[in-house]
């Protein structure tokens, strides 16, 4: 028994032998996704889907909250209206899968599968806004989208990837600015609240921003083997694109202007991120928000009167107080085997009960997050669980931010900055001067890029850390995903 | 004013005079959707897509009530998989949009845009399946589809659609037949009980049947032009698939066999039955369970002191008890133009509440479905309203059905079939000798369908309507959409 209990941890490669091994093997071992026969393409199955139903229907909630509202545009997009702004189709162009057959005939233009929607819905707003009091539209879809990358990982960079994207017009630049860092705001709450996942927000560089963005903020999240994660985007686009897909209004002055416009994305990559913030050599380690089981009940000695009966009383009255709970009366395997099983698939919580248990009135409750093996009352057992739950919830966002900030390493000087890039493993802070010089050589030589300028800023030195140039902005410097 | 608010029913031409005139009226006026730039394919507005969120709701739970779960899978399929089911790949080729470029270059194999993705779930069963333990898998996908159509009109036939299709695998015949039966009357119990669309279902003829299916069951519905929708279909795939794309299991008794299958699906369309079914020439008309908005507010005479607060109070009171309720607290359209507004939306109630219905304690209530008005205390408003949406969606099922069996017409002989063909609006019922040449023939000379064999049989005749040979089934004849 043990042998066999042992060979299913085996199955998951250490995270610090081989981070990316590990990766691999907790997405496949745990059944979050499969590869596919498509390129770059892959399947995401029931546990994996999920988990991303739990996050759009939070994520959803707060879109909904905050005055959007859904709407679907089509998958394909003409070629003529993907070119007309520049910086954009130049920035999507060689990731863009073309369509050019129908049937057995000849498309007459050539059709793009979306990498992103800027385009076609501007062309829908333009028809749709004449007046201020049509101001603002505040959309929002849940779609796929399908960028043609060579090199892909399952959820961090798929060549076909689920994700919302939300497009908002505005009659001021005020307005546009505000909702931009709005729902950077949304995303960060959420990312901490719901995902456990600390994140950092800010501004990204000129360099780095989104394709036809006047500006692109981001949140960051710091993964376990260092690397940063790009985990959400707000993009201010100022009128862009509603001068060149002609989106103009009527204001109240009587004026013809063009609308201020935005538009904020999160996709499927945050599956990735929740997987190497949290998981560990166990495998997944999810947070009871986002688990598609926050309960397993494993009844140990089965086979004895009573244990099962018991076993599915629990189950009903812990499912009636709303808690997402299985239970394994699988009979073909013993207990160890399944608290292997429940520990590597990240079930917060697993629920013990047994003969003794059941003599002494009590079960026993063990945590994903801190393995902590707790005897309770079965009396108030759904109430029990939820203050359970809510403690690991909790203590996941608190674990995971004390690990960001001990891997958080402040550099002033080139020296310092070098140093912690080849030597550490986390987040560089330093100061910067601003020009896209620097931060290309930054590159260059190390593979690390600035992450973003946090609106939290700190002053480290008057120098930028790249030049010695008068620095203008504390950023953060990674190598990421 | 009494002319602004006949202006605004003049928007949508009448049922009776032009009824596909009235169909793109009421789409585009209540702002469900709008054409695209895209051939064929629609841009679901916010109010269209509020209706597709509550249909995709109160199905994902009976789909998951019934065992089922969701995953997903990729939007391309590789053209030599696709080859492989040789009816599948010919019923659907002519209709397939191809991907032949990524970025600039060509690529090696082309990419069709799922039309359907039996064939690219079928290739990962074939991995995912080895022990009859395995067995069933019962997975459904949320997605968007692309079928190439010539002709398309808004919900009903779009280039591009959502949908959900369910495939599953059986390690037996009898389960998997089990589990298409099954899915029709989920679809069935759905339409009536949350659409209030009444359906006949049964089995499609050998002609009308799936490309690839051993047996295709559908759902149909009656539309308000004498017209038949096809609302959904479930499909016994028999073992056709699993042999070419090799699904294979070790059965209980040690052998090898391959698994049994099925598929079944609905689709943005039913929002279009959904409206030709209860829509009349005031406008949309919804029932309560699939209404964005179930309630509208009127405040009568805003401008007096006490009605708006009045108005917001009765908001809060109803929002609080679940119903999707909202105010129309614009000051600038009267309440004509709001009541009209309203109905043509299709809001199923209409809360109207001024000066008098403060002194005497009560509010006005109006159905849109009988366009009944009553006067109840404003005491347990909610409760009341609770009452009446109760009360519109059954009886909105009635008048459905009623207007459904009203043109329903039995014909026994030749003559009978070919005069109601002619000159009646509505379903023919009759008996049929089974032969695809009737069937063909009835086709070529009138336009109609044999839609389907629904289960519940009648014995209307010994002999086929169409050729007198000796019938085999009744049959609901009408053309379609």
């Amino acid at each position: 028994m043990a042998k066999k209990n042992e060979e299913f941890v085996q199955q998951i490669t250490s995270r610090d032998v081989d981070f990316p091994q590990w990766y691999t093997d907790v997405v496949l071992k745990t059944n979050l996704v499969d590869y596919s026969l498509v390129r770059g393409c892959m399947v995401i199955k029931p546990y994996g889907y999920a988990i991303w139903e739990l996050i759009q229907s939070e994520l959803d909630r707060r879109f909904k909250e905050t005055g959007h509202q859904n709407a679907y545009f089509p998958l394909l997009i003409p070629e003529s209206l993907l070119q007309k702004e520049a910086e954009h189709v130049e920035g999507f162009a060689p990731e863009v899968l073309w369509v050019t057959e129908g049937g057995t005939e000849k498309l007459t233009e050539r059709l793009a599968i979306r990498p992103t929607s800027e385009t076609i819905i501007c062309s829908m707003y333009s028809k749709w806004v004449q007046s201020y009091r049509d101001l603002p539209l505040l959309y929002n879809q849940w779609a796929n989208v399908v960028r043609w990358e060579k090199t892909t990982r399952p959820f961090l960079r798929t060549a076909e990837f689920l994700w919302q994207e939300g497009h908002t017009i505005h009659a001021t630049r005020e307005e546009a600015e505000e909702e931009t860092i709005k729902m950077l705001n949304v995303y960060r709450e959420f990312c901490e609240n719901v995902l456990a996942m600390p994140v950092t927000a800010g501004r990204k560089t000129e360099n780095e921003k989104f394709a036809g963005a006047v500006d692109t903020y981001s949140i960051e999240a710091l993964m376990h083997d260092g690397k940063a994660l790009q985990a959400g985007t707000s993009h201010f686009l100022g009128q862009h694109f509603s001068k060149v897909y002609d989106i103009k209004f009527l204001d109240k002055d009587s004026q013809q202007k063009y609308a201020w416009q935005t538009s904020w994305g999160v996709t499927t990559r945050l599956i990735g991120g929740l997987i190497m913030v949290h998981g560990d050599d166990r495998g997944l380690k999810l947070p009871p928000m986002v688990a598609p089981k926050q309960v397993m009940i494993i009844p140990i000695a089965m086979f004895k009167p009573g244990v099962l009966d018991k076993a599915n009383e629990l189950f009903d009255e812990i499912k009636k107080a709303g808690i997402r709970v299985d239970i394994d009366d699988d009979d073909s395997q013993s207990p160890g085997y399944k608290f292997n099983e429940c520990e590597m698939k990240g079930i917060p919580v697993r629920l013990e009960v047994g003969p003794r248990d059941i003599e002494n009135g009590t079960v026993v409750l063990v945590r994903r997050d801190t393995f902590e093996k707790i005897t309770v009352p079965m009396e108030n057992i759904a109430d029990t669980i939820k203050k359970l739950l809510d403690d690991i919830q909790k203590n996941m966002l608190v674990e995971a931010t004390k690990a960001r900030d001990e891997h958080t390493y402040p550099a002033t000087t080139h020296e310092e900055l070098m140093d912690a890039l080849a030597n550490k493993k986390g987040y560089v802070k330093a100061m910067w001067c601003g020009c896209t010089e620097c931060e290309k050589e930054l590159k260059a030589q190390t593979g690390a890029t600035i992450r973003n300028m946090p609106f939290e800023q700190e002053h480290l030195s008057d120098v930028c850390a790249l030049c010695g140039k008068p620095a203008k902005h504390m950023v953060y410097i990674a190598r990421a995903y």
